[in-house]
């Protein structure tokens, strides 16, 4: 028999070891929500519990977790109201308990026999200990607690006091998912109660303007005095546009933010901090920080709660930021049975190999010609962009909008390469075919698209009487060089990681594509052009924007945003450039031979 | 037998059990310095051992403490650099340990094989762990490092990094230890190294012009928007000023300033923090804060390295503020024998009685007349102030700066009513005698000068020929009246905290007097008019500025800033208008029957 202790009613109840919590409640006379009938997924039983070998408490759901041992159980109203369940795309369940909470309390008003000051007074009503002391909260303070007659809720960050605020505001409590990519910015609206995204709104990252590339920004940023200044105002000026704009649209205002979990590669967390970049350019590619950072929002002058905390995500290193262990966190690449393929293909290409217990990760210059960029006629996914392309007796396009086409984007440059090397337009050394006997063997109408441009071989995609701007919209044969060069950069990277863990290919029991070009690639293209190992279709599958649902499930969740610390910490970090044989893989991946 | 294991070196040595640790390292062949024998005076040997019951490290000499149990004993070689015993003004000596330590480090420089991020390679050679990350000093850090080939010197506060700084910079070391009174503002510049004050500088606290007592400050704060920020930049701008003059004469950085205590009366604090006092002024005079405070001088545009710790003393109420627990600090309250009295005078009046190991404390609104204020020629002790008066024939009088006479300062008008009283010109109610047959049994020289005005009297202290500005320098009834509401109100207070200590006068071992008054005041004048009780002139002293000694030390010695905490806790404040005997304590105590 073990016995369990429910706080803060104090009821205690002994019970067979092997009991459930929720077993034990209903004994001890303890109520405690639930209307799954026991089978874990309803999540109202949440309760906390210590945690073994640890000084925090956890959350476990009182109808899955049994009594082993004597055991201290605490129940929390607030708790069940705050614990729901919710679904992200990839459907993965997170308890909502994020670190920001509030409490509603009626204090006792001073008197001469009862001097204490405001903010004891405040504190020792709250359930955190250890309080410390903030002067922006102080500041304001004795008018909000005497404006509803001592009457406040009070705004907590783990054990930080960001606000107090006068009456009841329990059910207003929002926080912000920021992911910050090299060409777009995304911020998503969350509600911290429900644990629902309410909006989500995103924008170029204005700092395209000094190059498509993190390289570019690097560069800028160490050009002049003041140069970092302003390429880390041009993100925050973006991203405040973005905040004012969904607040408005939502009837909520900045200081309900009370908190932002930020992620983005190596470069662009650090120009957002205001941190010099510069020695991430040159080998060693060295950061300046790689663990999670807090900084007060004021600091940054991000329009939320000027003391709400703005969290950015560790990185791993200088080319594998916290947008790849966003990615981690919403793979939960650390709870996958068997050997695990992830990539995050976006300005640059981050892979990650997962199984035997370890996690391994490493960065390819893929080039932002997934992107659209470096390619003649490449463009963003929007409107006008051709995205899916067969080829038959002809060509077939599919244009994003339904009109004219404008260029093309990543996913339709992967498509079109595709079928280009599956009719025999191009070869698999990545030639455009020019010679006539060659083209000859082409359906008619195709032969047409095949044509010279100096020297070169190119390919008509949309002849100028179908395009927007009146041009023919064609493959050049640098495109597809460009293309030979991301992909190879990336199967080099898979390569090198599946040696150092020991597996082959045929061992990956998962490929997941991260990033908004993972939704509107062709799985079959990709593999058809070997930027994809070949494997069976059904175990390749595409993830969405991982980053940003990493981020979400980090401001939604403590125990998530612990997760991504030590994934972090724990994942080993290959420097490709490092490895002898890069070179080779390299050279070999650059082929268009299955 | 006892084992004492040293480190960093690691050597133990088992010891027989009283041994103390200097024998201990002597056995062990670990080397201490020591130059005075063992008599616990160089204070060379200072070294750390774990403080029973705490999870903190304290510092000990190593030649008077005996080992009793097992035992680990840190050795730090800048420690002894560190230590140096430095004599306050009252003869106190203090171990110099500040919380600010530098330390010079010589990195490994990255290589493509050790891609650890700056911040991390740099706190990984730091003694103190679990550093928190500043934005502030990452923003800069890869510049420094590289500046001097990752040979730098890193500020530590505690266990935040402050900065850090190429080269070795470890000689430069500097503190401020500041008071802020509602009347003068005094800054002292402190060698964290030395443990020395290099200079201080004073000015008048420039929100006079709102009123020269608190309560026209608060009332000033609470008139209108922004208010209370000017109140707070005046007296920011006039700190900045005296910091600025300060490094310029002594060829100081401000940047190389890394911490700042500061004390002041609770609504001073509350001022310069920018927190609200309004609710200090109506009855229950509750504040805002009461504990220690620390704030980043950047966000109190105090010009001092940005990141330094400004550190504001805790008060122990509404009208008990730091600067009394300065005054407590300085004087070792917590380790005097017997009964003690400890009276500081300025603007308001504060009172402690140590004895039967309690520390009771109240304040009392003595009002500014001890600075000259409500005194029609009062003034502060600055050149031209009466100081000393002696009748005797005539009238003598001390001047400050030894030319005429401009008024009357506090010393001076405790002198001159104390003589008036001693010759028969005031009587021990209070009054100014009139009648002729009164006023016939002075010395004749004094007979003229006693004299009416409307129908009260008043006495001439300076004829016009010899004061500064051609008027008669007088000392009016009200005047008088004001000196016994001022000196009555403190007796009050005294007496009140002797009965509830349940002590009587003449248990009283000792009286000390802080404040810059107390520096001037003639003792047998203050008890003459009932200010000090009458106990014999070798129990009072005068301990100078307690409250600024109190600031310095704990700028410069972490135990003496745990003690502040320690005492302003443990200190029993009593509320004067909540003691049911207080108005008639303070009717009884106007007179001056001794």
């Amino acid at each position: 028999m073990s016995r369990v202790v429910f706080l803060p009613s104090q009821k205690a109840v002994e019970v067979p070891v092997g009991s459930t919590i929720l077993e034990a409640a209903t004994r001890a006379g303890v109520q405690l929500q639930s209307s799954c009938g026991g089978k874990g997924t309803c999540l109202k039983c949440t309760v906390k519990i210590p945690l073994p070998g640890e000084s925090t408490e956890g959350l476990v759901l009182a109808c899955q977790h049994t009594v082993e041992d004597d055991l201290v159980v605490t129940v929390d109203e607030q708790l069940d109201a705050h614990s729901r369940k919710i679904m992200f795309q990839h459907n993965m369940p997170v308890i909502v308990a994020p670190c920001v909470r509030k409490y509603q309390i009626e204090l006792a008003q001073p008197r001469i026999d009862d001097q204490i000051s405001d903010w004891e007074r405040l504190v020792s009503a709250l359930p955190e200990k250890e309080i410390g002391f903030s002067r922006s909260v102080a500041m304001t303070l004795p008018h909000i607690l005497r404006k509803e007659n001592f009457l406040v809720t009070a705004v907590l960050d783990g054990n930080r006091l960001l606000a107090v605020e006068a009456g009841d505001t329990l059910e207003r409590s929002f926080g912000l998912g920021i992911d910050i990519g090299t060409t777009t910015v995304v911020v998503y609206l969350v509600d911290l109660n429900e644990g629902r995204v309410i909006a989500s709104g995103s924008a170029t990252n204005p700092q395209q303007s000094f190059g498509a590339d993190v390289i570019g920004r690097i560069t800028h940023a160490a050009s002049g005095p003041d140069r970092l200044g302003q390429l880390q105002k041009q993100v925050i000026d973006c991203l405040n546009e973005i905040i004012g704009r969904l607040c408005r649209e939502n009837g909520i205002e900045q200081r309900e933010i009370y908190q932002a979990v930020v992620v983005g590669n190596t470069t662009m967390s650090h120009l957002f901090l205001g941190i010099d970049p510069t020695y991430l350019a040159p080998a060693p590619f060295v950061p300046v920080y790689r663990k999670e950072v807090e900084v007060e929002a004021r600091e940054l002058e991000l329009d939320i709660l000027p003391t709400a905390k703005v969290v950015v995500l560790p990185n791993v290193a200088g080319y594998v930021g916290s947008d790849t262990v966003g990615v981690m966190v919403a793979a939960r690449v650390d709870r996958l049975a068997g050997i695990n393929l992830l990539i995050d293909i976006g300005t640059n290409g981050e892979i990650i190999l997962a199984g035997k217990g370890k996690i391994l990760t490493c960065s390819t210059a893929a080039g932002p010609a997934f992107e659209g960029a470096e390619i003649k006629h490449g463009m963003r996914a929007a409107e006008g962009a051709i995205e899916n392309v067969r080829i038959t007796t002809d060509v077939e396009l599919s244009i994003i909008g339904g009109g004219r086409a404008r260029g093309i984007c990543g996913s339709g440059l992967i498509d079109a390469i595709a079928e280009m090397l599956q009719v025999g337009v191009v070869d698999t050394s990545g030639r455009i075919i020019k010679s006539d006997n060659q083209v000859a063997k082409l359906p008619p109408l195709v032969q047409k698209r095949c044509r010279r441009n100096d020297s070169s071989g190119e390919f008509v995609l949309a002849w100028s009487k179908d395009s927007a701007n009146g041009e023919d919209i064609v493959l050049t044969q640098k495109d597809v060089r460009e293309l030979q060069l991301a992909k190879g950069a990336i199967r080099a990277g898979v390569n090198i990681l599946l040696q150092e863990l020991g597996v082959s290919l045929q061992d990956i029991d998962r490929v997941m594509l991260a990033g908004a070009f993972g939704n509107y690639v062709q799985k079959e293209s990709a593999v058809r052009i070997g930027l994809l190992p070949a494997l069976p279709p059904d175990r390749i599958m595409t993830i969405g924007n991982a980053a940003g649902e990493g981020a979400k499930m980090a401001l939604l969740s403590v125990p998530e945003r612990k997760r991504a610390q030590e994934l972090a910490r724990c994942t080993e970090h290959i420097e490709l450039s490092n490895q002898k044989n890069f070179q080779e893989e390299f050279l070999k991946a650059l082929s268009f031979e299955v």
